[in-house]
């Protein structure tokens, strides 16, 4: 018997393979690839990698652009691949040894994931059975009593949609700072609505913000995200990444997309209003709960959900759904499409719901 | 003061910032970018990739392409981001809790550092003074009496250039078989001469070997490695991977280059021949002892090494100078480049030798 790493044999596998879906509405993905102006300048800029050569400024490049957005230094941004990634590494900086870490439940789903395999205890704070909302005095008490040396939120929340007010994202800041608690805002989906936490980090420097080009700005399959944080938290997250951890090629695609970022206004637009839309139509279906959304998706719930999903696949349709899962127990995520193929969603569903198939 | 984890405070951040060099020869790289066929496919694929879609299938392809040529299966291959991720990944899944991790030194410099990150304690074997010579008994009694879970060897090794013959290599493997240590052969370099030990791979469950496209394959800026290993060792390594870690713009760029790796033998067998052109010209120096090597860089040992470092900086000339490191002190490693680059290196080198600068 090999000498494995203690605790990694119950560690998961994340081995996603996809169907080949008709319309795939079960990721958050944008629905749309490259602007075309975007494409253009992607292409030529990739065209002129020099492939051989390891990573070098194009990262700097990247986070001086980030930082100049945002009225801060070059040091208070890093760079991973994905928002993912970086909140992985926030989870080791700040884990080992049993170190707690806390979040609201349910959340992304790669929290608990990620603690365990930071050697951290995940503490998961329940969200409201009636409309996932968070009670932030009993989170901020758990992180007291606890002695958390990091807490999480997601805000807007992936995957239940709902946002949290900045005034509250401001009252756990407050607390945290009190108990030396490092406070991670996961904004993943905050250009479909909700406020960003960026504004409050000159005041509260435990506190972190983490962001992603892989859903208002297209860019899944490229892996890249930041955040932005002081300066020596920056630096001592840093520490968990190797040399050249992020390669060339999704590094100057990323710089461009943020260069042309306008050019992406118009698309986040036009999802926030199929949202608008797809919440109005949702409502329609009275055997389900739908939840209000600030995101690119909306969760809801349906006593049939398990069935619906079935029928769904048949039709070469992918959406999430979480069966049994503990709190999201027969509730289905649906990704923003083009208003055509959530056309085809929303016949399917009216079918399905009215007994006709 | 936040609650970092025990020991990150301690890690070194790696801020890799290169001089823009006009002969760029440190970090052995492939002088050489994408050849003409290959970059006209690599820009086609890149075309067409869904940048808003998260990984799928790309690694898959990948994989099963990789265990085509070595007669395995897909599931004999994990790929990392440069073979530099499969390493510290490796390390992870035998480190924490101080298991004791075996390399000889010195070898890739990283290793420490990722034995370090991996709460492991990294045990160095002393390679020989007069010729970095590995003596494998001494190196299989260090795993025993330590009872390591680990054991590395990077075969060429970095940055002495010199190979294990595979004999030594099986011998290794047939005694830390029966220490239940795993194995890792790490052969970045291999393409440039030496025996690859993927051959011994089916008999030795416990084996694994690293290989990289960033050398002689030339794709430094794509990050892309993979190691092969029973499918119970790439299970498990696997799990310390978290979801999506791969890009897809990375993934098809390396699929393709493995596809057309026939075309990347000419420049293999050219950076062959001027290693060996170069060993015969820096044979010259009297003043310097030039170490054998089977790989795309030289490392040579000179009293005035350091000052020839400044002065070859001083023309735009980047070479990797070991200044007074352990075991390494005055030592020099020169990456091939071009004929040319190489012709006005060794000018440079001659005018400082020769007392003209």
């Amino acid at each position: 018997m090999l000498k494995y790493r203690k605790g990694l044999g119950d560690m998961p596998s994340y081995d996603v393979v996809e169907r080949d879906w008709k319309i795939k509405i079960n990721a958050n993905e944008c629905g749309l690839n490259l602007p075309p102006l975007v494409e253009e300048r992607v292409m030529s800029r990739l065209s002129r990698v020099a492939f051989n050569r390891y990573p070098n400024e194009e990262g700097d490049d990247l986070c001086a652009q980030i930082a100049q957005s945002y009225g801060c230094d070059a040091k208070n941004v890093l760079l991973g691949s994905g928002s993912s990634e970086i909140i992985e590494k926030m989870f080791y900086a700040f884990g080992g040894n049993g170190q707690k870490i806390v979040y609201p439940w349910p959340s992304f789903s790669m929290y608990p994931n990620y603690a365990k395999a930071a050697e951290a205890d995940g503490i998961a704070v329940n969200l409201s059975d009636e409309d996932y909302s968070l009670d932030v005095d009993a989170y901020i008490d758990t992180v007291k009593s606890s002695g958390a040396g990091l807490c999480v939120v997601c805000n807007p929340n992936n995957p239940t949609g709902n946002v949290l007010p900045l005034s509250d994202i401001e009252k756990i800041a407050k607390a945290t700072a009190k108990l030396d608690c490092a406070f991670l805002v996961d904004e993943a989906y905050v250009e479909f609505g909700g406020e960003s936490a960026t504004g409050l980090l000159a005041k509260y420097p435990h506190m972190i913000v983490a962001r992603t080009f892989s859903k208002a700005y297209g860019l899944a399959a490229a892996r890249v995200g930041y955040m932005l944080a002081d300066e020596s938290v920056v630096d001592m997250v840093g520490k968990t990444f190797m040399p050249y951890h992020l390669n060339v090629l999704s590094t100057v695609v990323a710089d461009i997309v943020y260069q042309m970022r306008d050019e992406y206004r118009p698309r986040i637009e036009m999802m926030v209003r199929e949202r608008e839309r797809m919440y109005d139509e949702l409502k329609n279906f009275d055997e389900m709960k739908v939840f209000p959304s600030n995101t690119n998706f909306i969760l809801l719930k349906y006593d049939k959900a398990v069935k619906l999903n079935e029928y769904l696949e048949s039709l070469g349709i992918g959406i999430r759904s979480f069966g049994s899962a503990p709190r999201l127990t027969n509730c289905l995520r649906i990704s923003m499409g083009t208003r055509e193929e959530d056309d085809t969603l929303l016949k399917a569903m009216d079918d399905f719901v009215k007994g006709r198939v």
